[in-house]
C-alpha cells in the first residue's frame, strides 16, 4: 500500500485548534506547519472563529470550499465519530487523532467511540493515525507537528507509538545532526499500524534506516514479514517498551497495546539482525554510527582524549564491549615521545594529552602517525564534561576536520567524538556549541563512554552478521 | 596510624606556583584555599618573588621563618627530592606532590626520581601524598585544591587515584547534595596508600560512608584488612577502573599502579558487601541513595510522572532491576477517578499526569491516597527533559516537601526524584534549578530513570545482604 498520501498531502485542516490560551501544547500543530513553511493549503477550525497567526479560524468545515487531504483533530473523543462523517465530504483521505480518551482508558465508554471512529473511517475509506498520538513528521514535505525538529531531509525512517517519546528522541537526534526521511508517531494504531508504516518504508527510496519505539503489535503476522523484508536490505533499530510485568500493564495503559512475549522479541531481533536497543538514546547513538561513522575494517580502537582516569575509564568500557584497545608499537610512541614531554602523558594508547592546552601541532603529528599504524581500525576523540570549552577548543576535533587534509580531516581512517555533556550551567554553552560543531560536520558524537562503546559494538556486530549470513 | 595531620594542617606552603599565568589550572590550589577561607598561615615560594591575590610571594623556603605542616609541590619531577630535604627543616609533616614524570611515566628516570623522593621523606619522617595526584579536600579544616567544591561538611569519605576523575565526581556529588567529610586524591600512591587511608576513615567518626576509585593496590593484604573493618560498621562503594586488559595497561601508565585480578575483586567485595559500581556517576546515585533515601519497608514502588512513553520505560527499568511497580488497588484508582479526567491519564501506576498544568491539587490528593496504601513502600516522581520547567514546576515535587505536612512533605514514605538533565540550551537552566532545589532540600535525584532504579536496588540489596549476614 503507498502510502504517499499520509506523508505528501496538498491541504490540512485543524480542527479543534485552541483559540484561548497561546501557550497550550497542541499549539505546535501550527506553528510547526508555520516554521516549516508548509506550502500546501492550511485551515483552521473552531466555532468560535476569529484569527490565529494571521490565519482566519474557520468557525466550521462548511466554510472550507475546497478538498481537506488531511485533517488533524484536536477535539474530544466524543465528538470524533462525527467528525469522520463531515470531513468524508471534503474528499479527506486521513484523519490524525491527537485526542486521547478511547481504547487505552480500558474504560466501555472510551472502547466504545474508538470502535465508532474506525468504523465510519472505514465506511467513508478515510484512514486513521491514532487515535492518541502526534502523527506525521516530513521534512521532505514540510509536515512537522513542531516547530522544533530540524527542518533538513535525511534517510532516516522513524515509527513511535509514544508521541512523548518521539519528541524527547528528536531534541536528542537533532542536536546530534541525525536527520530524518519521515517519522510518525501512531499511537493505539486503530487504523494504520506498525506493519502498514514498515511495508511503506521498506519501499520508500527516501529511507534507507529505519528505527522504532514499539509498544505491541496489532498486526504481528504482517509485522514479521514487512520486518524480515525490510531488514534484508535496510538496517533497523528496535526499542521495545513494555518488557516487564509493569511494563506491559503500562502499555495497556498508554497505547492499549499488548506488549507481547519478551522472548518472542528477543528471537525476531535475532533472526532478522534487528539492532534491539533499550532506550532512546540508545536509538540516536545507533543512528549517529550508522550514518556518521564509516565502517572500520575492525574493532581496534585508538582512543585520544585529556586525563589518566578518564583514559582508564573509556578503555574499560571499549573493551567490555569486545572492542580493543591496542598498544600502540613501541618505534611510533618513540616518535610521539620526541615532541611530548613525559610528565603528565601517556602515550601508548590512550594517548592522553593532560598537560594541556597549546599543542596543535603534536596532536597533528600524532595522528598522522597513528593514521600510518595498520593496528589502528579507527579513532576514538573524547572531551570530557568540564574540558569544554577551555581545554576542548585547543585540543579540538578541528585538527581531525581540516579540508586541507585527506579523508576525514588529517586521518583517512573513522573517527569518532565523545563529548560529555555538562548539566552546571557556565559549561554548557562551550559543550552545547562543540557538540554541534562536530555533529554539524557530520561526525557522531556521543554523550558518554559508555554510549559510544555499545553504539559502536552493536553496529560492528550488526555488520559483522550480515557478512556472515552473506 | 593517625592522618589528622594531613587533613588538618595549621599551616601550608604552596612552592613552585606559577607567577606569570594566572589562568594556569594549577592556580585552583590557592584560589582553593582562598575561597575556602583557610584559616592556618598560607605561604607561596616562587624564586620569582613578586605577590598574587595580595599575597607576597616568597622567593625561597628561607624567607619563611615558621614552621610548615603542609607542602603543595609544584616544581618539577627533577627538583622533588631536593624540596623534600629542604621541608625537613622546617617541620613539615606531610608533602604532596602534585608534580607528575614520576613511577607512572615507565621510564628509568622517573622510577628513579620517586625512589629518590621516598627515600629522602622516610629519612626525615615526613609522609608524601602522590606523586601525580591532586591532594586533599576537607572542608572542615578549609582545604581544598578547588574552589568549585562544595564548602559544607558532610559524612563520606572518597578516595580517588585519579585527580580528573575526583574533579568530575565532585561536580556531579555536589549538584545533588552530596556532602564529604575529607577525600583525597592520591595519584601514584608511592607513601600514603589506600590502605591508610582506609584505615584512617574507618576510625574517623565524621565519616560515615566511604566510596573509592581505585586503580590498583600498593598494600593489598592491609587494604584488604582494612576493607573487612571498615564494612562492617560503615558502607563502602567502590568503582575499580583497569578491569580489561587496556584499561590495565592505562593504569599502569596512569598511577603506575598493578590493575590486579578482576576476579579478586569481584570476590572481595561479594564477601565485605561492598556497593560495586562501574562510572563515576553510579558513585554519586549510591551516595544520594544512602544520604537522602530512607530506607523503604520494601521493593514496592509507586511512580508519578508526566507522560505515557516515560511511564512504562521507568516502570521497565524499575522491574528488571527487581524493583516492583504493583498495580494500585481498584477502589484507590476509582477515587482517583473522580477527579482525575480519564484522557491522556494512565492511573493504574505509573500515574501518569500527562494532561498537563495546574492541578496541584489533584496530586495532593493522590498522594495522600497513596500514603495510606500498604502496597506502596516509596515514591518515584519524575520529570523528562523538556518539561521542565514548564511542567516541572507546575506539577513539582514541591507538593512533597511542604513543610505543613507530615514526613518528607504531604507523604510519610521515602520518595526518589527522577530529573532528566538537558543538553539544550533553553531548557538547561530551568532543568538545573529544579535539580538544584530538591537535591537542597535533601531529596534524591537522579539524572536518568536506569540510574535510579540501578542505584536503589543496590542500596537495598546492600542492606538485604547486611540484614541476612546479622
Amino acid at each position: 500500500m503507498d502510502l504517499d498520501f499520509v506523508f505528501y498531502p496538498r491541504s490540512i485542516a485543524i480542527v479543534g485548534i485552541t483559540t484561548l490560551n497561546v501557550k497550550h501544547w497542541t499549539r505546535a500543530f501550527l506553528t510547526g506547519l508555520v516554521e516549516f513553511k508548509y506550502p500546501g493549503k492550511l485551515y483552521l477550525v473552531n466555532p468560535k472563529g476569529g484569527q490565529i497567526e494571521g490565519i482566519t479560524v474557520c468557525k466550521s468545515l462548511e466554510e472550507i470550499g475546497e478538498t481537506i487531504d488531511y485533517v488533524i483533530g484536536l477535539i474530544p473523543a466524543s465528538a470524533a465519530p462525527e467528525l469522520v462523517t463531515q470531513v468524508a465530504y471534503k474528499g479527506t483521505r486521513v484523519i490524525h487523532f491527537c485526542t486521547a480518551g478511547f481504547s487505552e482508558t480500558g474504560e466501555k465508554e472510551g472502547i466504545r467511540l474508538e470502535k465508532e471512529v474506525l468504523e465510519a473511517a472505514k465506511k467513508h475509506n478515510i484512514r486513521i493515525i491514532g487515535p492518541n498520538c502526534l502523527g506525521v513528521y516530513c521534512p521532505d514535505s514540510r509536515v512537522s507537528f513542531s516547530p522544533l525538529f530540524p527542518k533538513e531531509s535525511g534517510n532516516i525512517g522513524f515509527l513511535s507509538q509514544s508521541g512523548g517519546n518521539f519528541g524527547s528522541l528528536m531534541r536528542d537526534a537533532g542536536l546530534r545532526g541525525v536527520r530524518f526521511s519521515k517519522a510518525v508517531s501512531y499511537g493505539n494504531a486503530g487504523d494504520l499500524n506498525e506493519a502498514d508504516f514498515l511495508e511503506y518504508f521498506a519501499n520508500d527510496p527516501k529511507t534507507e534506516i529505519v528505527a522504532m519505539y514499539i509498544e505491541g503489535l496489532k498486526d504481528g503476522k504482517r509485522f514479521r514479514q514487512a520486518l524480515e523484508k525490510i531488514s534484508s536490505t535496510k538496517p533497523v533499530i528496535i526499542f521495545k517498551g513494555g518488557v516487564t510485568e509493569g511494563g506491559a500493564r503500562a502499555v495497556a495503559g498508554h497505547t492499549s497495546s499488548l506488549a507481547g512475549n519478551e522472548r518472542i522479541w528477543d528471537s525476531l531481533c535475532k533472526q532478522f539482525n534487528i539492532i534491539r536497543v533499550n532506550s532512546l538514546t540508545e536509538i540516536v547513538d545507533v543512528l549517529v554510527t550508522l550514518g556518521h561513522f564509516t565502517r572500520p575494517k575492525g574493532r581496534n580502537a585508538v582512543i585520544i582524549g585529556g586525563g589518566g582516569g578518564a583514559s582508564v575509564m573509556i578503555t574499560d568500557k571499549f573493551e567490555k564491549k569486545g572492542l580493543k584497545v591496542p598498544q600502540l608499537p613501541q618505534d611510533i610512541i618513540s616518535k610521539i615521545r620526541e615532541y611530548t614531554p613525559v610528565a603528565g602523558n601517556i602515550l601508548k594508547n590512550p594517548v592522553d594529552y593532560s598537560d594541556g592546552l597549546g599543542f596543535r601541532d603534536k596532536v597533528e603529528k600524532t595522528l598522522t602517525l597513528i593514521n600510518e599504524w595498520e593496528g589502528a581500525d579507527f579513532i576514538v576523540k573524547f572531551i570530557r564534561a568540564g574540558q569544554t570549552p577551555t581545554l576542548g577548543k585547543k585540543m579540538g576535533l578541528e585538527y581531525l576536520l581540516e579540508p586541507s587534509k585527506t579523508g576525514n580531516g588529517i586521518t583517512s581512517k573513522p573517527v569518532a567524538a565523545v563529548i560529555e555533556g555538562s548539566l552546571l550551567p557556565p559549561e554548557q554553552e562551550g559543550t552545547y556549541e562543540t557538540m554541534k560543531f562536530y555533529a554539524d560536520r557530520g561526525l557522531p558524537v556521543y554523550h558518554s563512554f559508555d554510549s559510544a562503546a555499545t553504539a559502536i559494538d552493536r553496529v560492528l556486530s550488526y555488520y559483522e552478521t550480515k557478512d556472515r549470513r552473506g
